[in-house]
């Protein structure tokens, strides 16, 4: 079990492999279904006739089981607060039934606010399928709380 | 019914609203279930203590609602070709269950590519609540085919 992150735990310039998903036809057909039906996305007949040749996962999909990845890899083990928002997201190549993401954070900067309770985080997420090909990468800011500061009494000895 | 839309029909500078969508909190806890499950967006109970006092839901479900909303309302109905990626995304305010989303759209570029067949569109997408909130933005290019371009013989006297 990893240690709770707090804001202070970040380290810049750090590349860490946070886990792996393997995405089925009937994660990206619920998806898609639900969100993003388009032929290419939600019905694989028509996807056979697109300009992709067969399905694909939807990119929100995609960033959504990175989130899903983060989320069990470090976020619920850490004092995440959410997000004001994403920089950029590059759709690379499709992902298609059976492929295996393969998701990777990068933490390219962190810095205070102007709230002393908490600081911003601006991570950078790869993701690669099983033949190591670049899929999509997104960049976007987290915030998190900081640490506890010990009391001048903790450790100490008060009585 | 609209018209089928090509990469022609797209007017720079246009503001359309899209559609609204109503967001329920089996809807957010789905979601959050699948694939954000932090506690201030899949547990209620737990979500009353965090930072934003109550559920609200993740923000890759209000790009992903409002991807729905531009599917039902005009993308599947158009020449769509997929997006290579987005330039911005901003969660500005909470969505909280119950909240009726309005989606706009306002097209900002419009180019040709290298590809005859093609062009690629910059649109943002505006999300707003029912207290006229602006809650969600988002910026990013979609792939679109050109319209068919008549024959020469095609309408005339060819016989």
């Amino acid at each position: 079990m990893h240690k709770y992150t707090y804001f202070e735990d970040f380290r810049v310039g750090e590349t860490v492999e946070i886990g792996r998903h393997e995405i089925s036809e009937a994660e990206i057909l619920d998806f898609a279904g639900k969100y993003d039906p388009q032929p290419f996305h939600n019905d694989p007949e028509r996807a056979k006739s697109s300009i992709y040749g067969g399905l694909i996962a939807s990119g929100w999909q995609t960033c959504a089981i990175a989130m899903r990845v983060l989320c069990d890899g470090y976020l619920n083990g850490a004092a995440s607060m959410g997000s004001p928002g994403m920089e950029e997201i590059r759709w690379m190549k499709p992902v298609r039934p059976g492929d295996t993401l393969i998701i990777k954070r990068t933490i390219e900067e962190a810095r205070p606010t102007s709230k002393p309770d908490r600081g911003l985080v601006l991570s950078r997420t790869d993701v690669y399928n099983q033949r190591g090909e670049h899929v999509m990468m997104m960049r976007g800011y987290g915030l998190f709380g900081r640490a506890p500061v010990a009391s001048p009494a903790a450790g100490g000895s008060a009585g």
